[in-house]
């Protein structure tokens, strides 16, 4: 039985790009150590939930997990809350929110507040409270984002937006939309009663209407979402498993599935990270967990920056580091891919593929010897970010037999 | 309109082995006309059931000929008894089971009645009874192991194990898992009670006992199965089809779905077996059948034996064999592939990918030459095995249209 390392290399696909002479970034990295994988192991395409799929990162790392999102991937609220640091737990509700204007009459002005660019996290911290035993907690994002997780028994995501979705048009009332979400929809009137009083009273909002800035006085809330109750991955798979992530939505979904976050010094979640020392605590990890998970996440930065250049550079940085994993072939199972593409041409996610490598001594190998987008269609496997963990756990020797 | 001749190698799929200058055993042996059917034919890698999954013959098999084992695989139970060359039928509920040893306040002392090797049989036979109507009928398989079939009518496999599965725990009576499984656990528990009364009076344990050994004086069941009711072949595919298997196991599962086994001189499901005989019988059933399944086991034992040299060998037997389809490849759609691979180094069945070929005159071919697991990576399709009935029908021209 071997120990399981998944480096996720965020965001790691790419298009080709002018200044790089038409190569992808990876194409275009000097990155002997991924090449001498890529010609020791087995190698494939792989896309992220399905082919043509613009996966987010919380889809794709869920299922690269070994969890179906079409089961349990519920909203984008839970995910989102996560994203902003906030704790999320199984049962919990989150919606994705937006600090607003409105008028006395309800009717909305400004579904931004104007871009609201400072004084949310004041804002957020006001309205934490508590309504008949469940916890309400907002937390600010970019802008005028912002999420709110209600924490308590009971609770149902069978409820409307508060968010007409439209400037002009009156706030809605929450309501169930099915029995199950009638307390929870009255709970969330009852907390939006007590917001617009507090946003209305708030320093930073006399502050702005006395700078003539649109007040944000009206708290939006979308896409409610239940954190979902995942099946322990040390039930599921029989290994104790343990991520290395810079990113808090990573580390949420890993906790959610009792993967533990471990603190590494250095690692940011911006392509600053220490990327040796990532990688390095990784593999000090496996001396502790059989299955650990490091995300990267400065390809996809680049990737969204729309900078092949950065991109093609963190990448060689990420060479670097991996190259520490290649002595632990022996009694290890490596597998290198990303998540998702995220062209630089793009600026956002694509659902083109990306390149997998699994790398461990005495598997079957095949002839691709380079670890690039372009490479990977001439090598064996075609999988979906689904397959990964079963292509994991037999190379590993820990999964059962289907059958006889 | 085409026949199908479906040649699977049982546990074919290999990884590199030193003694064979780090080539798998497929790669390794003279394959002269398993490369020429390759060079003519459409070559792909399959992955049995789904990638990463470790098939047993069984799960595989039943996706192969067209049922999906996620819908009728209900337990290991039936495959188990048919494997042992009981006849099973649908609506049979069946066992694992193990002779044990266990002491008169029921508690067991060894799950395994110290690895009993002789008298099984004789203690299988004894406990052959009928009980309100239900035949029970046990049969012994290595060592302690046996199976137990139940059969009447409106039996459930919806109970639970007899088997406490921990030496020092008592014997569980059976009980019912859902309503439906009342009627059955209470005919199991009367068997068990009868079973114990024959099994402590037999001159089996009697001589155990008087030899120092521990008596197998219990029958421990588990993993219930209901053998399940598979839609007839002949209306699902419209052809007659026929196997020329030598394991009970597949024959038994082609029994289930009407596929007719052929019993064919020489055939031995051992790697004695008359590779020509056998390939030339399912040639001969062609003229009758429309469709013939081949299996031979020969190179799976090799792998679970650790010898690449006889898995080698076996292949090249093999392949001696399969030269006899050459000219039937005018009428006929010959597919030869593996159920799952056997790696020699593993000793067991991994979750790699095998290679496939499909050959037809007229035909699509790609550019693979050559049948190994290496070359196949290079090849045009990949498949899992739930996908071959459909392009086995397609090349034969025998399957509708879907849509217009």
């Amino acid at each position: 039985m071997k120990k399981i390392m998944l480096i996720v290399l965020d965001g790691l696909g790419d298009r080709p790009n002018d200044v790089l002479g038409n190569m992808t970034a990876l194409q275009a990295a000097f990155r002997p150590n991924l090449n001498f994988i890529s010609s020791k192991g087995m190698n494939g395409l792989m896309h992220p939930i399905s082919p043509g799929i613009r996966a987010g990162s919380d889809t794709s790392h869920l299922s690269l997990i070994g969890y179906d999102p079409e089961k349990v991937y519920t909203g984008r609220g839970p995910f989102e809350a996560m994203g902003l640091g906030m704790e999320v737990k199984a049962g919990d509700i989150a919606f994705r929110a937006n600090f607003a204007s409105r008028d006395d009459s309800m009717r909305i002005l400004d579904r931004r507040a104007g871009r609201i660019t400072s004084g949310t996290a004041e804002l957020a911290r006001a309205l934490n409270m508590e309504i008949g035993g469940v916890k309400f907690m907002v937390k600010e994002g970019v802008e005028h984002r912002a999420a709110l997780v209600m924490h308590g028994t009971g609770l149902s995501p069978n409820v409307t937006d508060s968010d007409p979705h439209e400037a002009g048009k009156k706030v809605s009332s929450v309501s169930a939309t099915k029995p199950d979400g009638e307390a929870t929809a009255s709970l969330i009137n009852k907390f939006l009663v007590e917001s617009r009083k507090i946003l209305d009273e708030i320093d930073v909002n006399h502050d702005r209407i006395r700078e003539g800035l649109p007040p944000a006085n009206e708290l939006l809330l979308r896409g409610a979402g239940i954190a979902p109750k995942l099946e322990p991955f040390s039930d599921r798979y029989n290994m104790k498993g343990a991520c290395v992530v810079g990113i808090p939505m990573i580390s949420g979904i890993c906790s959610l599935a009792g993967i533990t976050p471990l603190s590494v010094a250095g690692v940011t979640g911006r392509v600053d990270t220490d990327y040796r020392g990532k990688i390095k605590g990784a593999i000090e990890a496996l001396k502790t967990y059989d299955y650990v998970l490091v995300n990267v996440k400065a390809p996809d930065i680049a990737g969204h920056d729309g900078d092949p250049i950065l991109k093609r550079d963190v990448i060689e940085k990420i060479d670097d580091a991996v190259g520490q994993l290649i002595p632990l072939a022996e009694d290890t199972v490596i597998c290198i891919t990303g998540d998702h593409s995220t062209p630089c041409s793009m600026k956002d996610h694509s659902g083109d593929p990306v390149p997998i490598v699994f790398y461990s001594d005495g598997i079957i190998r095949d002839r691709t010897a380079q670890f690039d987008e372009i490479s990977a269609q001439q090598s064996a496997l075609r999988l979906k970010s689904g397959d990964v963990m079963q292509y994991l756990l037999q190379l590993s020797e820990r999964s059962e037999k289907y059958g006889a």
